[in-house]
Parts: structure tokens; C-alpha cells; sequence
């Protein structure tokens, strides 16, 4: 037996216990709980073959009675003795997608990065559109490109507006959004609306979202049916899936929503977060996005998602959009942290825009646990290859 | 043994053979082919297990080469004697989703679809946006609301544009939009666009869809990212896929493309579809939108939404987008039909606009096959129920 050490500053502390999937040389795939600088295979851990699967859509699909009984376990187990043939030091393990992504939707709630896109894209009009602040405006992505944290990123190619035509080429203004993402764990029928209250039966978890964005082929495509193929390249996730029932101290309301959201957008007790991002750029971090000034909550997102009877299943994942805080160092996307591209910043001593090849982002975030702990979300990673 | 009797004029003899998953009491959904009015259990009948799978996903993903192989099995197995126990009456079996969606795209390729839609949202402008005839405009759908022939569809409620703020309830503009489907058989890679000219080895068949549309909920909701829940609450796909190697005879030019296509976009054999489609709204037949109309052919869709390094996997659908004709009696939506409402049509002695509680909506489609012979594409079935 082993008893796992957890260094008393650890974000990944009992108060945390994200999920993942990982595999050891020679193994499959299976799930795995994060415990300081160890990883605990559930399956060896607890006996129960629903962790031998190589995703979490087999024990999401348990339901929130089922995530609140094993995180109960886990924090028995953690706490004291575990079969050592159960723990692996987290750099000994490879990590895989946490989850089968079912479908992908991808939302816009922050006003400070909604307003800044309105500017820059729509310079001749009101930056937010009429219905912005009645609903959380969001669309599908394409949930077959989701990729885990570390997948390279291929530049993508496309057109773009030219002088009197369109020209076909590699993206020039390839940026990243920061965003958080929900992971819906148990079904919701055809024809049901998922009420804002009960988000937390619904979500088994978060991780963190780099939604890349190709600005140069978005902004010739997405009239009028939205953005496409300057989004729809690859999408990347954090290995770990922070469960929902470690936020609880996270909590915090959302901004003043002004005008009052319809009945169904009502919540009772609000799900805003205090998620604190960290985008790094090679290494430097040049924004620190404030998820508690998301406009619109989470619980919000779901409640609308399904309002015209809309299903949701087990993996659905639904993102924030672009989290921005109202100060310059604080935007989650390098067009508005550049202005367009106009202010370049500056990284490791050189002035920067958009992405380069060979540049490495990173995104991770940190969040208030129970009694003064903190618990981190990991990170999602990705670096740029040369277009093909 | 069992000769099956297939009519002189079946839409469902040996030049068609679609696939389908059906069931007969007491027994599981497997894959079937449709001959005349008969149904093959083709594990019973070839007795290989990827057709006992629920889904025609495994046998799809097993590639362009097996396809054309089991279609020959397919041809001389229905020519000649088959097991009697592999052999249904179609009236005597229940179908089910014939595969399972992976991601859901739908296109915009009608040019008088596009321009009526412009006119009708946006009255104020030029009608086709400006990247309309350089790119097959597509966004995401909702997969996991895509549903088979004959499910009810219950109608959405949501928010919509009101005198001074939204109002919320049951959508009052409720419509249709006639499709074709066109389902992706064999992986692609991340990275690896496809070839416009590599179409018919990637997708193996093609469905009638019916992608049920809230125009009161859309028209308010769709600004800047594209529609949404006025959508995703329902869309309709018939029973029997169509193996595109049946369509060869149905090939035909797409209309002038004027300005050329950018490269990536020219093909060199055309993949213009000449199919005949039939909207029968409560058994009247009201539009006969003819597909050979689409400006641009799904090739060019699929070789467009993979040109930016995009994955496609088995599973995967792409729909053409609304198919309506020049002709008032070829729209192959409500909106379009009765102008927004203005100009209603007769259903069965009655002025009828958009779609009423009870209302049945039904889309057909016939094609050329070789020799002279017709090929059917069965039908896409749905019942509007009241708002819950």
C-alpha cells in the first residue's frame, strides 16, 4: 500500500480530484483521478470496471447521485492507503482525451470580448447586437476536432477577402480564444428543457477550451450563417475534468444583468465562477482573463441551450466563449489584446500579433476550494506546425 | 429459399438496394437492404456480423473498396434465391436511425434559396451576401437532435423579437426546409483536406432530410453567430440511405459557377445531382423542388470543409441546405412558398402559411437510374405536436 504525498500547496489537492484518462507503457487508456503530483488508476483503485473504459462517458452517465458517491469514496481513499499498484507519478503517464466529445457549442458571454469582436469586426455599427443581452448567443463547433491539451496545431488554409476576389492561402491571423468549458455527464430528453437549477445535476465537470481562430478566414466566411472553417480546424482541452462539486467555493454571483433575462434565464442561486485564467504565449503570460465578469453563467448557457426542447447528452461540451476582462491585460484573444493586430505586444522582448509557427500557447487557471485551499485546472497546450 | 418478386416499377429494385437498420418484433435493429417491398437481413443473408450492429457505422467505416464489394454480393444475392428467414415484408418491420451521427453540418447551396432567405431577413440589403459564389456557405447543426422518418416533432418554444423586448413562448412561425443528406462513410485525417475530386470514395450514401426550422426564434437569434435554437430542437432524416454508387445514371452538371471557383473548389467531373424531390403537407403535394438546380455540388462542400486540415469521420452529415427551384411551386421551404407569410397556399381547400398543430410534412425523392430505371429515396416523415 501507499500513502500518496500531497504537498500542502498542491492544486490538486483533496479539495480538487480532477478526472482523466491516462495510460502507462503498454496499457489502455483508462480513468485515472489526479492527487498532488500522483494519478490514481480508478479501476485497480476501486474494483469497478466503469473506470476501465478509455473515457468518462460510462461513468458520467451514472448520474450526479453516482459522481456524488465516488467522489465521496475518493476522498476516503486519497486520504489514506492505496494499493501502490494503483498509483503512477503523473510524469511517468500519458494523457488522452478526458471524454467522447458529443456535440460541441460554443458561446459568447463575455460583454468585454463581445463588445471589442463587435468593434473590430462591425466597425460601422453598434458593437452588440440587439439580442445580446436578452440571451446567451452561441452556435455549434465541430466536436469531431476537439483535441486534448498537447496536440499540435496545423495551420489552417483558406480564403480570404482580396482586393476584388478572394485568395486561397495559409491564415495569417491564426489566434487562440480562452475560454472554460462544461461537460454535460447525464442525458436530457428530446422535448425537455433543462431548468437553470438544475445545472449541477446535468454537468459532471470544466476544463479549459482553447478555441483556435483563424480571424482572416472568419471574417470572409461567417455571414450570415456564423462562423465555420475559420474555427473548425481543432478546438483543444485540458487533460483534467475539474468535477463540478469542487467549485461549490468558487461560486460567485454574475455581474448585474441589465435588462432582467426572461423567467427561464432566472437563477436563484447564480453558477458565475471565480475562475482565475493565465494565458501564456511561449511562456510568458501576457493575460490574466477574470472568468467571474462572464456576462451570462453557465447554468444560463445550459437552460437556454435546451429551451426549444433541445436534448443534451453525455459528453456534450459547451464553452464560455472568450473570456475578457474589461482591462487590456486581461483579454482572452490575441486580436483584441493586439487591437486588430494595430498594438503589437510584446513577448520574450519582440513584438507580436497573431500566432507564428512554432509558437506554444498555454492556458490554465486557478479557482477558490473550501477553507482557503486552492485547485488548479491543469492546462491546455498546443503549438503551431507550418500549414500543409 | 426465396425468390423476391420486385415490381416492374419499383423504385426499389436492383438498381437501388439502400441500406437501412430495421427490426421485427422481439428482435434487435440490424442492417437491412430494401428490395422492391422486402427487406434482407443481410447478416442472416451473408452472414457476416458488421450487419448485425445497430448502425450502418460499422460497415461504412470499413471503406469505399468493401462497399462496392458488397454490392455486388448484394446484386446477385436479390437476382437470385435468398434465405427465406433473411427476408421481411417492409410493412412488417420497424425502422430505426439507420447510422449514427457524428457531426452535423447543413449548406446554403440554392442560389434562389439564398436569394429568397436575403430578401425575406433582410430586405434592406443585397440579397446574397458577397462570399455567397466563392464558397458553399455551411455551419454546425446539432447531431444529437437529428432524429429518423416518423418521430413526432414537438414544437419549440423560445425567444423572439417583441415591440420594445423579446418575448418568450411557442414558436408561431414554425417551417420546414426540404434537404439532401449526404453521409460520410470513411475517415478522413486531421490535417488532410479531401479532394473535390475524392467525394464518392469518402461518402457513402445519401438521405432526405427535413431540417425543421423556427423562423420567429431564428430571425432574432441569429445575429453575428448564425442560427441556433430556432434549429437545433429537431431535424428529420429518412430510413433508407442510398448508396451513391447508385447515382451514378442521376450525374449531371452543376449550373454555370460564375466567378470561377477558386482551385480547390473546380471539379473535374461534375457532382450535379438530378434528383426529383416531392414536400407533401398533409398528403398535398405543394413544391417539387428539383435538385439539379444546386449551384454548388456536395463535393464542393466536402472538399470545402475539410480545406482547412478538418477531420471528417464516419457518420459525419452534410445537408445541401434548402433545395428550391426558380419557380414558386420548386421552393422547398414555407417561408419561401407563402413569402414570409404573405401569400398563403392552398392545403386541401384551406390558406395555409406556416405549420399548425397535427400537420404532417412528408419529402420524397426520385432519381434516374441506369437503363432507364427510377431509384427511390423513401421519405422523411414528421407530425408537428403542440408546444409542451
Amino acid at each position: 500500500m501507499t500513502r500518496i504525498a500531497i504537498p500542502e500547496d498542491s492544486l490538486f489537492g483533496l479539495a480538487n480530484l480532477p478526472y482523466g484518462v491516462f495510460s502507462t507503457p503498454g496499457t489502455a487508456p483508462r480513468v485515472g483521478v489526479r492527487a498532488g503530483d500522483s494519478v490514481v488508476d480508478l479501476a485497480a483503485a476501486l474494483g469497478d470496471d466503469v473506470f476501465s473504459a478509455s473515457s468518462l462517458n460510462p461513468f458520467m452517465a451514472q448520474g450526479h447521485a453516482r459522481w456524488v458517491e465516488v467522489r465521496e469514496q475518493l476522498l476516503d481513499l486519497v486520504a489514506g492507503d492505496v494499493p501502490s499498484a494503483a498509483v503512477h507519478p503523473v510524469d511517468a503517464v500519458t494523457m488522452h482525451m478526458p471524454f467522447e466529445v458529443a456535440d460541441y457549442v460554443d458561446f459568447y458571454a463575455s460583454e468585454h470580448h463581445a463588445s471589442n469582436l463587435g468593434r473590430l469586426f462591425r466597425p460601422d455599427s453598434e458593437p452588440l447586437m440587439p439580442n445580446w443581452k436578452h440571451l446567451p448567443v452561441g452556435y455549434h463547433g465541430r466536436a469531431g476536432t476537439v483535441v486534448p491539451s498537447g496536440t499540435d496545431i496545423v495551420r489552417p488554409s483558406g480564403q480570404r477577402k482580396g482586393e476584388t476576389a478572394p485568395t486561397f492561402g495559409e491564415s495569417r491571423r491564426l489566434d487562440i480564444e480562452a475560454e472554460v468549458g462544461f461537460v454535460v455527464g447525464a442525458d436530457s430528453p428530446l422535448g425537455g428543457p433543462v431548468s437553470v437549477d438544475d445545472f449541477s445535476e446535468r454537468v459532471f465537470g470544466v476544463v479549459m477550451v482553447n478555441d483556435w481562430s483563424a480571424r482572416d478566414i472568419q471574417a470572409w466566411e461567417y455571414v450570415p450563417l456564423g462562423p465555420f472553417l475559420g474555427k473548425s480546424f481543432a478546438t483543444s482541452i485540458s487533460h483534467w475534468v475539474v468535477p463540478l462539486l469542487a467549485l461549490e467555493a468558487a461560486r460567485v454571483a454574475t455581474p448585474m444583468q441589465d435588462p432582467e433575462p426572461l423567467p427561464y434565464l432566472q437563477e436563484k442561486n447564480p453558477w458565475g465562477l471565480d475562475l482565475s485564467l493565465a494565458v501564456s504565449w511561449n511562456g510568458q503570460v501576457v493575460s490574466r482573463p477574470p472568468y467571474r465578469e462572464m456576462y451570462w453563467s453557465p447554468a444560463q448557457m445550459l437552460a437556454h441551450m435546451t429551451v426549444n426542447g433541445a436534448s443534451s447528452r453525455t459528453g456534450d461540451l459547451f464553452a464560455s466563449g472568450t473570456v475578457s476582462g474589461p482591462a487590456k491585460d486581461q483579454r482572452g484573444a490575441f486580436i483584441e489584446l493586439t487591437w486588430g493586430g494595430k498594438e503589437p505586444v510584446t513577448v520574450n522582448g519582440e513584438p507580436r500579433t497573431f500566432l507564428a509557427d512554432g509558437d506554444e500557447v498555454s492556458i490554465t487557471a486557478t479557482a477558490p476550494g473550501p477553507a482557503g485551499a486552492r485547485i488548479g485546472f491543469g492546462e491546455v497546450t498546443g503549438r503551431i506546425l507550418p500549414a500543409r
